[in-house]
């Protein structure tokens, strides 16, 4: 096994570099929602596919769908991530996902498992072309609103009215659905973040993608002159914000699992010599637990009431959105753990900082996450990169894990 | 004497309205460096001087200057403070010294004091027109260099082009300079901070105008996902410049007279889920004493590079300017309480954070400044205000003033 899956490996990473010259933008990797290059990229990945044995289709969503089917009315598996990037992105994000699927088809079909396999290249996750996430995977799951969908890109092109083109140029496309018999989701990802390469560790099973709240904290104190105010008599919004800042990094660090960041912060009128009258910051704050974010943000949230009323300073605090934390299934993170330990490998278990497809998925089906250990953490970056040997892992643990899957929906199937 | 100073006031009050009302801005008080709106103010302002029984000229520089000389050869004091405003200013910053020196001219004629006044309007104090400060000051002083000269305004127009068109224009013109026979220079300006107001105190003897550095501090981390990276794996660039703007506060509220503040902050890439890589802050430090000044700034930036170096970051200090601090001339200074005291009023000591024309002229000439309370501390806006009884104790001191500085420079002369 081992020795397929360096081939294999080494075959995906090839593919990976191919598809990160399909871009919407000469010199850097973009492609975004139903864009030319995602044609392009469609076209390399159809070919994969297809010499996997898989038929091919896309969804009346964009959604490039390859079935491995070796008999009709298996218990099926998803195997998907996303397709589209950032710009200036690297060459791993979401695409290691879709790749490690046909790699996975490739690897598993001597086996002759009795499941089928879909791997879905998702159209969109990254929300470039609309500032909205996750278009392809709300998609398959129904779950994109009216409200959405007229939406308009930056040519006022509406979501409604690039869908209608897109289907009126691929007149074959087929319902975007999570189709019968589907039982699971499975979703290998680079970790994005450093927690794996300190810790020198191939891959993680994801317990839970943390739930996250964003919010702005405005101070609002008094200008004055810089020279001519002492001290004492003065109501600086930036200092106020500058003691809570410092209290956000402290409630976070103590917190095991509890991440806090300002990164935005303004201050009026801006001048050197003058005392900062407004001073505002954004606070993104996530989770795994509902109950520990909430909590935690409440004690912020007094902290910085504290601060303002003992420097006499007026705060506005404005929430932009709450989303709650999604579990991943405890029966396919117990498979994936297993799957990750016989195939040899340590298998921490590990929180998504970052939202992913599988958290759309999660509601409508049993959905499972793995990570890759993204080297320095770097990631949304030219220089995102993977280890060999982890994709080799990812493989080597994507087999067992199938193999674990084909006997559990097994003994379901005969229970 | 407390009625003529009533009366004088009251009289002083409406000029400064009426003078409000000479503007470059319709809607706003804006009067720059030899505009239309300075030409306009220097018609009132002549016709005023000139009834008050002065002999009025301007100078080479735009500055307007009333000689009261009852006799020839007699010593002089300089009576001064600028004419220019801020863009959308009040009525008395700067004005008010130049109008309480006519007034003063028109109180003491009674007294036949062997000495003379002379009353000048500097044209620019402010640097709204070429951003440099202290054009009518530096003239006089002859302290304006060729590269000044050279600076350009909006319409790139440079200093001597417009002080040729001026003299163009004004051929009459005499010498910009401190003129024979010149001992002494005083100046009533508003505070401009709250610290009086806060007193409950009419007035106070400035004993120095406090140095002033100015630095750009910019912490230089790494921008990271906020949502996958763990705290304690975090070079968050503005959670470094926050604690580093706390200590600031509080190094400056624990040293008397020290003023230090944080009025610009930016942070790159500046996203809400993006930890921020760079944080770039001002800071405007300012003590009477440079050494004291020296020594708090050594200990605030030795603090920025233990913070940085603690955090795992970069730290980057320009200095873009180091301003000594300026003392006021301890003869005059003695006079000043003494005048205040006889007048009636507690003479408390300040000093003052804010540059004025006096600080240009000090290096020159024996110089002293007397601050009027600023309801509010409030300045450069429209809702400047003086108590009518501040101006009056103003008007009362500088009669006393005038005396003690005849009875001194007739002790010099016998001696």
């Amino acid at each position: 096994m081992k020795l397929v899956a360096a081939q294999l490996a080494a075959s995906v990473l090839k593919r990976c570099a191919a598809l990160a010259a399909c871009t919407d933008k000469p010199g850097q990797t973009l492609r975004t929602f139903l864009s030319p290059a995602m044609e392009e990229c469609h076209q390399l990945v159809r070919v994969w596919m297809t010499e996997a044995g898989m038929t091919v289709h896309i969804d009346n969503a964009g959604n490039l769908r390859g079935l491995y089917a070796p008999q009709p009315n298996l218990p099926r598996i998803i195997l998907a991530s996303h397709l589209d990037t950032v710009p200036n992105a690297g060459a791993y994000d979401g695409i290691l996902g879709v790749l490690l699927g046909i790699a996975l088809v490739e690897a598993i079909q001597p086996l002759k498992l009795d499941i089928a396999i879909e791997v879905i290249g998702f159209s969109d996750e990254e929300g470039v072309r609309y500032s909205i996430p996750f278009l392809g995977s709300r998609a398959i799951t129904h779950t994109l609103d009216n409200r959405t969908l007229e939406q308009l890109d930056a040519e006022k092109i509406s979501i409604v009215q690039a869908l209608a083109q897109y289907r009126a140029m691929h007149p074959e496309v087929q319902l975007s659905d999570i189709y019968p018999d589907t039982h699971g989701y499975l979703e290998f990802h680079i970790e994005q973040g450093p927690v794996l390469d300190q810790q020198k560790l191939p891959l993680a099973v994801v317990d839970a993608i943390a739930g996250q709240s964003r919010l702005t904290f405005a101070f609002h104190g008094k200008a004055a002159h810089a020279g001519t105010t002492p001290m004492h008599l003065r109501q600086d919004a930036l200092v106020a914000a500058a003691e809570w800042i410092s209290f956000v990094e402290k409630t976070a660090a103590a917190k095991p699992g509890l991440v806090a960041t300002v990164g935005q912060i303004t201050c009026e009128p801006s001048a050197a010599n003058v005392i900062p009258a407004t001073a505002k910051c954004s606070l993104d704050i996530r989770h795994a637990s509902d109950v520990e974010r909430e909590a935690a943000l409440c004690e912020i949230q007094q902290q910085a009431e504290k601060i303002a009323s003992q420097r006499n300073i007026d705060l506005e605090v404005k929430k932009h959105y709450d989303q709650p934390a999604t579990l991943m299934d405890s029966g396919l993170i117990h498979l994936a753990e297993q799957a990750i330990k016989l195939a040899g490998y340590p298998a921490p278990h590990i929180i998504s900082g970052a939202g992913h497809d599988a958290m759309i998925l999660a509601p409508h089906l049993p959905s499972a996450m793995i990570f890759l250990r993204t080297p320095g953490g770097l990631s949304h970056h030219p220089d995102e990169s993977v280890h060999k040997e982890d994709v080799q892992a990812a493989i080597e643990t994507g087999i067992v894990f199938l193999e674990l899957f084909q006997k559990e929906s097994r003994n379901q199937r005969i229970a």
